[in-house]
């Protein structure tokens, strides 16, 4: 084939980073793998039911693009509850990742500027790019807390929105209510759209969970059952915000990948009665077996959700202490896969216990090498 | 919320045809549906099985993007073995509307054309004008064949790519093997990609279905267990072409979408090996049923494939057609919804033969009633 037939954008989408990390990782066998991010849990079993109930029923067709009726009320129900807003729709997503497509697209025109915060979700930066417009990165080194006047600092004419993470992938690191309202409110004054990617919002250890959809009632909020309900390939999420924002992401949703799987939207239902406090009190002792383990040798952003925490590497960059750690047969990923800098290295402590503490007991191992460096 | 938040390109991607078609339709009582674009039979018992033991087997996390090796190995060695092309890969696709979006957004840049034959699927022009490139359309009228010098003559320096769908949406019309012959090499000779949407291949009721990347070894096809397994609502869909097209397909799959549903691609695996002639040969059946009771009063373009037929109104604009059919209770799409001409309309008979012969009796009452044009 001629390659000029690949699109000028797919050479701005780099894969590359990710890709070194795993091919390193293809001559280990049987790794100690805190690389995983997803849920080491299965999908609980009562959601599983719903799901294969539905398979048998026939409800293997088409839904409507916005959601199954049974699925789209009840979250739409909770949304009500929970903010009053007059305006605020719901929309079924084919993950939280569709949610995120859908809203960049509908939103981004080719040359707009998207501020994302670094240390990034690398998929952030690559749909920004699909829709032809920028990413305008606001670093939050070293403790992964946002600086609001950072972010009024970067806006411009050409600024269209500002996507934020909290839980955070990959810092684990949670923004106060101070930060968020604070966020919330800049980009309400400054007339920024602001996109809240919630999907880790279950896993909040030390103090409850701030959207900044409380003090703004525009903010875009993009959440999903993958990581609450160990659903990663269901492919099932959702969005809310401005009913003009959501009708315009169901139309792109119609003619894109149409909808949600079916039989998994009626297992969402389902899934929305579950208990996750056993999980969550799983995750909060594995992130305290975490801090413990590398307070002593290792500079580290204090971690209060989702599943990760964010190390700086004790010597050489955040790869080539990926390399040292690989050799030894962990596998973590390097800073430089979500960030521009490379300096740090992603663990994800979503694993057995087992596991996490051999793990951890090699990054002891590695940080005492230090002197190597 | 601020309504300049929105796009551009949203404001090209409309779907006040549908809307307005299924606005008329929301006063109707249990109508007779020839509206529906997808198959009237469920999902056979032996791949529901597999989708629920891989539920049950715990296959629910995040799979490999190119998709699991099960389901992969089996459609590439079953694309080996037609094809024998060297450089021909398979990626697995959240339904064959995924592969259309990646394939388009990984090869059209703003202001690229693409060439779209009206009547189309709705969706081409809609992830055409996502990709920020504009569609160029050849007609088909009035027998919906392909004139490949009319194509040759749309081309320009700014063409990248050609779509074509065999059976078609919504006119039913297979493309003779000349037809596809002769695309397929003047897409190789002018240098311009042909992307072939074939996911109505299994319902070819005359003659063996033809695909141009028999004759040009750069088509990219896009296919799907949709149609043909009923399988519409599990997203399940595969695109097979030169390896570096198909490898940044799967980048963008990785950046957007991640993954087909996991249980739907172990059922996929099974579901390539059912047997679907007794499905082909009822449609083949209802297609019979369709012409030899339209043939009379309706100027019908011979549909051999897909469970479309797309006659032309015979009398006033397809819209007004349809306005009359809908108070006579049936619903059927005004040819508008797929073309810039309004002067068809079509029906599905992908419904029960019962269904099928109300609608059609309508259908003929109304065309008796012509001279109240």
């Amino acid at each position: 084939m001629n390659d000029a037939w690949i699109a000028d954008r797919m050479k701005h989408i780099d894969a590359s980073g990710i890709r070194k990390a795993f091919d390193m990782a293809k001559s280990m066998k049987d790794p100690i793998n805190l690389s995983i991010g997803l849920p080491n849990f299965d999908v609980a079993d009562p959601v599983k039911a719903a799901a294969i109930a539905a398979i048998e029923q026939g409800h293997n067709a088409y839904t409507v693009t916005q959601g199954i009726p049974e699925l789209r009320g009840r979250l739409q129900a909770a949304v009500d509850e929970q903010f009053h807003h007059a305006d605020r729709q719901v929309l079924v997503t084919s993950g939280s990742s569709g949610g995120l497509l859908l809203a960049l697209s509908c939103v981004v025109n080719p040359g707009d500027e998207v501020i994302v915060f670094d240390p990034y979700f690398v998929m952030y930066r690559h749909l920004v790019t699909l829709a032809g417009g920028t990413s305008v990165l606001v670093e939050t080194y070293p403790d992964f807390h946002i600086d609001v006047a950072k972010v009024e600092a970067a806006m411009t004419g050409r600024t269209k929105c500002v996507v934020v993470n909290t839980p955070a992938n990959p810092t684990g690191v949670v923004a106060s209510d101070d930060e968020i309202k604070g966020l919330a409110s800049l980009c309400r004054r400054r007339g920024v759209l602001l996109i809240s990617d919630e999907v880790y919002r279950a896993f909040c250890f030390d103090h409850p969970f701030a959207t900044p959809a409380t003090w703004n009632e525009d903010v875009l909020v993009v959440d999903g059952f993958s990581k609450s309900h160990a659903m990663t390939g269901w492919r099932l999420g959702y969005a809310h915000g401005p009913s003009r924002l959501i009708q315009e992401m169901a139309k792109l949703q119609q003619f894109s990948y149409v909808c949600a799987p079916s039989m998994v939207q009626y297992a969402g239902v389902v899934a929305l009665d579950q208990d996750l406090s056993d999980h969550v009190d799983a995750y909060r002792r594995k992130r305290d077996a975490v801090v413990e383990a590398l307070a002593d040798d290792y500079e580290l952003a204090y971690p209060e959700g989702a599943f990760y925490a964010f190390p700086r590497a004790p010597w050489g960059t955040g790869t080539e202490f990926v390399a040292e750690a690989i050799r030894r047969n962990l596998l973590i990923i390097p800073g430089n896969v979500f960030s521009q800098r490379d300096t740090h290295f992603r663990i994800s402590y979503a694993v057995d216990d087992v596991t996490l503490r051999r793990g951890l007991d090699v990054l002891r191992e590695i940080a005492k090498g230090s002197t190597r460096a």
